[in-house]
């Protein structure tokens, strides 16, 4: 045997077992697309449920597919799908048309955060009331922030992202992230100079708002004007695939920006797509038959969302649904959330525009809650973390709740839509 | 900074680092790229000279791209690179193709293998006569490996891949990968065996060979006969992208099971490409206006192939090519790694095809020797290891300068060709 072990060696590398699990994810990503597309639904909640079933088969004793929980590979190829789905969604998309929709988007955001924050604080004053009023507050900040993925994903195979609805949502969760930014510093900041006795570091979270604002002035302003030089310059390269490549070094370079800005990456993305416009490659494009950007990428989208939303639904653990404790608790907290963000449609001060939609398009909370969550159960008050397990069970439910809902409601309001 | 800290927290993930290592890679690729371009030279060799400059900028104290040595996500997405590389070169071939050639690439193969190991075994025992015989006939082993990415990526990219020589290298390759195992496992069995005292396992051997020589009658007769109705299978799912997705699952399917059987998982791609044929898919071909699995594939390659190449290229350690010491043993080891490749032009049954084409596609050695000289340096012999520092530095200085001639040298012999 040693014989076979050492000639073994050779070819033993940890992309063996990432090759097995992207057949897996491939795999059971378009069969319970298929069975959602029989049903009417979208694809994208089948993704989930396949994601839900295999990540769950280890209750069943069957551990082969534990790997889409935890495998690191898996998790940035699944991250670069979201990011390349969202600069998709942005190159739909321009400046002019988010400017026209400026105004509803900001107040769509704004009254996203405040109502579900209000709601989830009431909720735990009534749930958890033996514990201390910071904790209500904290919970209500785990309801604030959208995740646009789940939206995003839906408008796009809709063919529905060039709607005014679209575009108020997806301008609103780019503010809510910035929006919730701020929340989580303040209400952080507020816990920790509570339990360490001091005052709460104004300039800390001023600093948090001026970087991811800056971040974002900056990208649409000197972005948009550095952008057709950008690609003036590269377009000088004779390399193959310049189009592709360089388009993909200006989503990666703004998604990775957005991220040490503290934004979401995906928010970086979308950005850079926002600014992007046909007529800035129009040199490059001509040298490939016209070929648009869309099309270009479309392939990777293709291959990279499925394995986002299927490892996205292999972390849901189907045990905390069955914690009697807390399941009321979780339904409650789950209703606030939708209803939270039916609220933001009253923010729609454009004529015309489907309030419902856009209060369904913001109601997934995705991982956005669930990191929020995993902070709040890090962060220590009088000895005890802000989120315990219970408190952390509910919100974990709220935000399957939450995600697998939307596509549905999204399908059927939008598909009403022109 | 408590509240920057953790606001920040929330959206701190590996993945910004690798989404900056990506722009950084890909913009590397393209520029090195453009400057090959205009010197008249495939583009690969400047994808490869670029990772060979950022990867030692260290020296000049810039410690920046020291990531893209170490870091694990990219080393995955270039080998999924080099595996959709290796699958669209078997997608341009078909097993008729394979089995008109199939003797000469036998041939090819054989040759290419005893050349280069006889002439590595005499180096050794000119240059290292104090060490133990086996240290020189590993080193012969270390030789024999053919690495086909870089031939494969420029015979792609000069449009040649078509050819007669250039099925005669893939196929020779592969039979290479089959051959190489059985030597290390030989190899390192006797020397196990001397160490130990004890007698050869022939078994362990013949297990090394019969598990990857099955894999690959496998995978070409029942994988051909299966092919057919796996997509008349898959052709039943109405969800989107399913030409895509299913063809990247056989393609990561039979890589990985290629790997579990010990072969080079490039090995099981280019084989599951091998089997493909149009007709089997044209009716998914069909829902999506006729595209072909190698337009549909094609981007994911542009974005992951280069990646490959700039890695490959970072890991180069210019400063192995300084030491005075191993200058004339590495210089004369690498010229007979050259010379021994081309002893398989001889090998060519079949008329009018060029033997010093298939010579020169056969001189890359790439990782496989990298990695079979890893292996010699942990495998002991009275205390000693096999392959010592100094021939290790050796093996890399032939792996590199094998590596860089290629590129020119297929370029200016393939172009003659028809």
């Amino acid at each position: 045997m040693v014989f076979a072990g050492t000639a073994g060696e050779v070819n033993t590398s940890p992309v063996i077992s990432v090759l097995l699990a992207l057949a897996v994810v491939l795999l059971a990503a378009k069969i319970g697309g298929d069975i959602m597309v029989r049903l009417r639904q979208p694809e994208v909640l089948g993704e989930l449920i396949a994601g839900i079933i295999l990540g769950n088969l280890a209750l069943l004793g069957i551990d082969t597919f534990r790997f889409l929980r935890e495998d690191l590979v898996l998790e940035i190829l699944s991250e670069l799908g979201v990011i390349l789905l969202l600069f998709e969604v942005g190159l739909h998309t321009t400046i002019p048309d988010m400017l026209r929709v400026g105004g509803s988007a900001f107040l769509v955001a704004v009254l996203g955060v405040i109502a579900p924050f209000f709601l989830g604080w009431g909720v735990g004053t009534y749930f958890i009331p033996q514990a201390d009023s910071l904790v209500h507050v904290y919970l209500g900040a785990t309801l604030t922030a959208t995740s646009v993925g789940i939206t995003a994903r839906v408008l796009i195979d809709l063919k529905r992202v060039t709607t005014d609805e679209a575009k108020i949502v997806l301008g609103a969760a780019v503010i809510d992230d910035v929006l919730g930014l701020m929340v989580l510093a303040t209400v952080s900041g507020v816990i920790s100079a509570a339990e360490a006795g001091g005052g709460v570091e104004v300039e800390a979270i001023a600093q948090v708002l001026g970087l991811s604002l800056g971040f974002l002035l900056v990208a649409v302003t000197l972005g948009r004007m550095v952008v057709p030089y950008y690609f003036r310059l590269v377009s000088i390269l004779r390399s193959e695939g310049i189009l592709l490549a360089t388009s993909l070094v200006m989503c990666f370079g703004f998604a990775s920006l957005a991220g040490m800005a503290g934004l979401a990456p995906i928010v970086g993305a979308f950005t850079a797509g926002l600014i992007l416009e046909p007529v800035q490659y129009q040199e490059l494009s001509a040298r490939h038959d016209d070929v648009s950007i869309e099309e270009l990428i479309s392939p990777l989208v293709n291959f990279l969302v499925p394995i986002f939303f299927v490892t996205m639904g292999s972390r849901v653990n189907l045990l905390d649904f069955v914690r009697g404790d807390i399941l009321a608790f979780a339904l409650v907290l789950t209703l606030v959330a939708i209803v939270g963000k039916q609220v933001c449609g009253l923010g729609v001060l454009k004529q015309g525009v489907d309030r419902i939609a856009v209060g369904l398009g913001m109601i997934p909370r995705g991982e956005v809650g669930l990191i929020f969550a995993s902070i709040g159960a890090s962060l220590m008050l009088h000895g005890q973390p802000i989120i315990d397990s219970a408190t952390y069970g509910a919100v974990v439910i709220m935000v399957v709740i939450t995600t697998l809902v939307t596509p549905p409601l999204i399908k059927w309001r939008f598909s009403r839509l022109a």
